[in-house]
């Protein structure tokens, strides 16, 4: 039997992760992250949930990553502790992972496996055929895992481009291929699915970022994300031509640029490049800065830029900033907020929403079409994707011809088994998002999240209180402490009269009430909160901290 | 001289609210609020420093609403604790605003005032037209104030809309009129000026509508402001057409449609209503219900429909459910959840992106462009948009023959003055943002913020602790208590070792070290976060509770 196993990515946007399986084989592909939502107070990333990895430990004969964004990626140094296996990707793809792995200090006990586009791989009882896909990272790959059963092709994240940087477009003729020798299940991205036609060409994107550069008489400031590395390619041709100079700045990105460089996927002239201190010895029309911060992230470079507190460069009037990449939802207020600082300080700001400079990394309707065409799959799992992406992406597959009872419409934890007989949903694994917060892996839950949304809310006000333990006369306070309830400097007149509420509650408990602390805790938490919300509507957490000594 | 004072709206969306003033005579233009920004935890709305109207009291004659959106007349209730000016309106925004104003039991006090279109309003030293303007409200107006030294034209927000309900069009006749006669300043819309192009027709959204009605075969389900009169109007007319039973769910949306049919802007068939709990008596097919919820506000009518909770509607297969609204930046992932929820109960789900079943109440740019045309002004200023927005604005009019000079780029706060020698910035007079939590009033700022986003993030710590006044022997403690900070389950060993930090610390300081209390205090802070900071990398707030019996 042959089993699919989404552990995340399939009814959510990140987290990818999925198992497959044939008898005593299994592998893994890809182990994402994904950035907390909201609601999640203090957490700094989201992994998923891997009891069924570790239930399923000795079968597990590798991971393969389809490439070097965080949402394959990020978990992976999470997984390896839980289980040691051989890690195998492209060369980008890897670079990242050994930085990454070394800042983790885990570099030295991972296998890492080079993998190219045209070598066959074999893990455990899988032979797989990887096949290259265009993203908005180079070395993205798609696999096409050959089983007893069937071919599974499985699309990662991908997009059909022709005119893209050589060897790095998608390989359709592999896929038509796999097609012709019978597609058992097609898992392909659904992120874009909304999204009409095709996405436009990176070409296009060339000229448009061309016609900027050609207009600008100033330095030219672009903000992309660190994995562009064909965008940043395209930014290095048209700077070259123009004789400029080239500063990368923000670490992620020089980092990235560093990996993609020694493996020749980045080709910089020679002195093209300096320093960014250098910055001033040249002229502002012969100046080009690629840095980091397009998602508005606070401490990034250009939003340093923006708020005038970068070391090395000013923004002044005649700077064109160029941010060429997706404003992602829940960064639009951060990146508008930048956008307008850099305008009041008067450069010229071009981004998405008023100019082609940025196309998704993710396949549109029509090459979501194209893509079940070439494989021809007999049956169709959407992956990558919010529920409603799975759904619409399964709707468009119905729409291509393939029967609805072949179209396999999953989340995470339902496993899917193919035998000689055909197809159907089998056993729900456990799944889910395990928050880490620091170094606290998953123990953050629901409880904490919800003391840390009422403590954001209101604050708190905190009662000292100590009273003797043979008399019962209060031999400390009450004092009242608070924080992020009102201001303190106008707080006198309300927290007054919350401690002659409490001086009633003392004298309304006598000493010889039975568990009188007890009583007068429960007494100050339940009169504060109804006094507060009486005079001033909020409803701080109440913590009474009352002793005997 | 004519001076105008932006007090809210340039520089950011929302707290429109600008003051016009002639020698001694001033009218208020708006008085709108703004939701509050993720930042600020727990604020329940945002209005503008209303310092300039305190120092100016005397001299206001009125204030007058565009129309009857929140950012347009949310903060009214407390200018008009600050001046109790008579308030001008149409019938629907006055009818939202006595509904308002009836709820902060205020309506007794207030003088409401009604205007009309085509009348000529008089408040102090002005002469007021009043222009209809189309906008996604109904009854929306925009301003031509006429002074000694010339005709100042204010938009309002408008769109041009040639097909909407009649006699809500935007009166173009009028704004050319008053281009022959000559305006000295047009201050105009900037929100959608990033927009290429014209707004989509009201028409082009009904003829989608109606084929949504036409394909479906269940319940339609429609979400929208309930503001939106003219988009309830056009939906209708469609169900009626079909016979189908309809109704309103959400109390703002009964308000809002109550105050619509007083006022004979809304006209429904007869026995077309009906109440929510005899939807099941009708065919699905015949049932229409128009609900609130478009923005994912999470305990809206809709939020509960897509969660399982709503008392009376179960979502089923068959059930289309149109999200006829804009997704309002920071709402997407919210409104995401709620579509992905709806789709995992079988419904069809029909929103912006992937169908034109709304479109915007602001103006485009080639409306933008024809406003400017229209009207001929002398100078221009941008209003109503953030930074960027006004920029790209003023960029707009430049292109359309204004020169760089007559083109007022301003933000909040920064007067400008017009005489008969020209026009010129005045004084910069004091606004900002008050936040409102509760019945407090200004009393948020950012220190409690700061404290709140401290305890939001990693909770807190708190070490309660009795010395002996006289021994300094503990008599109390150390007790740790934390909200917010790790799983209770799961600390012991954490929060015992940290007592062992403590313990310490106390051993340290003797007895008969000076000033031993607050000694001890401020090493438990810093050595706690040291501690906490090295074992889990977290930063809790510490709160030592160190007292002398």
């Amino acid at each position: 039997m042959l089993k699919i196993v989404p552990l995340g990515g399939l009814g959510e946007i990140g987290l990818n992760m999925m198992v497959v399986e044939y008898k005593e084989s299994m592998i893994i592909i890809d182990a994402g992250l994904m950035f907390p939502e909201d609601y999640m107070l203090g957490v700094d990333l989201v992994i998923p949930d891997m009891e069924y990895i570790r239930q399923n430990k000795s079968r597990i004969s590798g991971v393969i990553l389809t490439h070097a964004h965080e949402d394959h990626i990020g978990a992976l140094a999470f997984l390896l502790r839980e289980v040691n296996v051989p890690v195998y990707g492209t060369p980008f793809t890897l670079g990242v992972v050994r930085y990454k792995l070394e800042e983790y200090g885990m570099l030295p006990s991972v296998s890492l496996q080079e993998i190219r586009p045209d070598t066959l791989l074999r893990v455990g009882d899988f032979e797989i055929d990887i096949i290259r896909v265009s993203h908005s990272v180079v070395d993205g790959i798609a696999l096409a895992i050959h089983t007893p059963l069937g071919l599974i092709v499985h699309t990662g994240d991908f997009k059909i481009s022709h005119t893209g940087v050589s060897g790095m477009t998608t390989d359709v003729n592999k896929f038509a291929r796999c097609g012709e020798e019978g597609v058992l299940a097609l898992l392909s991205d659904s992120t874009n699915v909304e999204k009409e036609g095709y996405t436009i060409s990176d070409n296009e994107v060339g000229e448009t970022l061309k016609d900027i550069f050609a207009k600008s008489s100033g330095r030219v400031i672009v903000a992309l994300f660190s994995s562009s590395i064909s965008r940043i390619q395209q930014i290095v041709d048209i700077a070259a031509a123009r004789g400029n100079r080239l500063v990368f700045n923000g670490r992620s990105i020089e980092v990235s640029v560093r990996i993609a460089k020694e493996l020749g996927y980045l080709s910089i002239p020679d002195d093209m490049e300096i320093d960014i201190r250098q910055v001033g010895n040249f002229p502002d029309r012969n100046v080009v800065i690629i840095t980091t911060g397009s998602q508005g992230e606070p401490m990034s470079a250009l939003a340093r830029m923006a708020t005038g507190i970068h070391k090395q460069i000013r923004i002044r009037h005649g700077d064109t900033v160029v941010l060429s990449s997706k404003f992602i939802p829940g960064n639009e207020k951060a990146i508008a907020n930048i956008i307008n600082n850099l305008y009041r300080r008067g450069a010229d700001v071009i981004y998405e929403k008023i100019s082609a400079i940025h196309v998704s990394g993710h396949a549109f309707r029509e090459e979501l079409k194209l893509m079940i065409s070439l494989t021809q799959p007999r049956y169709f799992i959407p992956i990558h994707g919010e529920y409603r992406h799975l759904v619409l992406h399964a709707r468009l597959a119905e729409e291509m011809g393939i029967p609805r009872s072949d179209v396999i419409l999953i989340e995470d934890g339902q496993s899917v088994e193919f035998d000689a007989d055909g197809v159907r949903t089998g056993e729900k694994v456990p799944t889910g998002r395990v928050l880490v917060d620091g170094k606290g892996i998953g123990d953050v839950g629901r409880c904490i999240l919800k003391e840390r949304r009422a403590l954001s809310e209101d604050g708190f006000v905190a009662v000292t209180l100590a009273l003797d333990e043979e008399t019962g006369i209060v031999m400390y306070g009450p004092e009242i402490t608070s924080r992020g309830f009102v201001f303190e400097n106008e707080t006198g007149h309300l927290l007054d009269d919350a401690i002659c509420v409490i001086l009633e509650i003392i004298e309304d408990i006598t000493p010889d009430v039975p568990g009188r602390l007890e009583k007068i805790r429960s007494r100050v938490k339940s009169d504060l909160r109804k006094y507060f919300n009486f005079t001033i509507k909020r409803r701080p957490v109440i913590l009474p901290f009352i002793l005997e000594v």
